[in-house]
């Protein structure tokens, strides 16, 4: 996949990977991480939307919300918009990120700045582990399995995500392209499964072009609640308005897996 | 889009566009019309399924069955599942295309030996506006709306395609990205609209890796039946076991737009 740039807007090493940002005429500015397209103005809002609100939906007035990754703070803004939380933390490791993003992307990393939010600089895995029943909501906005979101791929980490939550409480994971990715996609399933419990762990798809392939796999982890597949939507009318990928029939569709995909996710 | 080629198997020129096969390591063996990848070994299959099946599983007992454009004969190897079809045509302006295909990609043409299919290499719109009240299913496997394929984006075009349907028969249109053709798909739904009936062209999805984006758009038209979002699948279990995306789950996801695509298709 390759675009055409007008304008390499900023390029720095961090500690932890390389971050640039470019003006682009296809899908407007752009942030690359070590040589992977994780933000775009044109289509980012898909990825953090299908982020957070399926689950949000089900979540009943959530209070305490925690994002690992997502530095970007696209995940947060979408998270600030839910009335009932108390409570926003962004835990990146990667200081760097977010600092440009503010600068860059000030539309993306709007929530930010909304009182209710905070941001830890360090290691998720590491953060996550001193909680304990606490967060309603934990939404895990990984890079790929390599650097420095190769931690956010192991079954300890997701043993300490299912112990921050609280009774009910959910957790969302971006598992990769399951046509690109499938041995990731599928390996990391079988192992949220294997921590949450076969029917609480359940895979769910959104379409994200700038990314490989264009389709995009979700799992939504439910701690020690019913199982569900989520048909309705009761999200306010007010926070769907402001929305351009996520509504009331993408809440069931994006749960409707092609054969393909539930084969690798042994459904 | 980019992929590394191997070699190159075939190259030429036809009447109406240039012709390309590679073997690639990403997508394996892929066609390419005119610069733009037209099938590939890895993906194909899903957007065969998806012109097919999903009119299929409503359709009652259809008997005839034309496919316009489709030179890769991958609808009609679809088609040729359903046992209740007699006559499966297939009409394709250029002849050059199905011959490569058939040398290069048999199992994607092998539909094509089926003794109820036949080959008509000629201009779709011309040989359809010949027919009326005829058949079960026409799905219309166009190309861009460029050179060969432009004819099939034009009114009079769909109007006969309407007329050529038996009452109750149902056509389906690829109608292109709704990310990076967003106006040719917002202006075919329209006139389609226009042709069948606001509530009767209805578009639905699927995600095919190696078009552009990924998403990607078909809209289907039923004629002078109640209007329906399908729901349900009837389709036989023999059928169903030899797909990788179409399944059940998939006839209603298909259907549950993107807010963003809601609004292009006026919706």
């Amino acid at each position: 996949f390759g675009l055409k740039c007008s304008e390499k807007l900023y390029e720095a090493q961090s500690p932890f990977q390389k971050i640039e940002i470019f003006d682009t005429p296809a899908m407007g500015r752009i942030l690359i991480l070590d040589g992977c397209f994780m933000v775009t103005q044109k289509d980012t809002f898909i990825y953090h939307e299908m982020l957070v609100h399926p689950a949000m939906n089900i979540l009943r007035a959530p209070r305490k919300a925690l994002v690992i990754g997502g530095g970007d703070g696209g995940a947060v803004t979408e998270l600030v918009k839910y009335k009932s939380l108390e409570e926003i933390t962004l835990c990146e490791i990667d200081e760097m990120v977010t600092t440009s993003c503010r600068e860059f992307f000030p539309e993306v990393s709007s929530g930010l700045e909304d009182p209710r939010s905070m941001s830890a600089f360090e290691d998720g895995a590491a953060f996550v582990a001193r909680h304990s029943d606490y967060f309603d909501g934990v939404f895990v906005d990984s890079t790929d399995p390599v650097g420095p979101g190769k931690a956010l791929y192991e079954v300890s980490f997701y043993q300490s995500i299912k112990n921050s939550l609280k009774k009910g409480g959910i957790a969302v994971f971006q598992t990769e392209s399951p046509i690109f990715m499938a041995d990731v996609f599928s390996e990391t399933v079988a192992k949220l499964k294997g921590v949450f419990g076969s029917a609480n762990a359940i895979p769910y798809l959104a379409v994200i072009p700038s990314y490989p392939g264009g389709m995009w796999s979700f799992t939504m982890c439910l701690n020690d609640s019913e199982p569900l597949i989520p048909g309705s939507c009761d999200i306010s009318p007010e926070i769907l308005q402001s929305l351009k990928y996520y509504n009331a029939d993408i809440q069931s569709a994006a749960f409707g897996l092609p054969q393909f995909v539930k084969a690798l996710a042994g459904i």
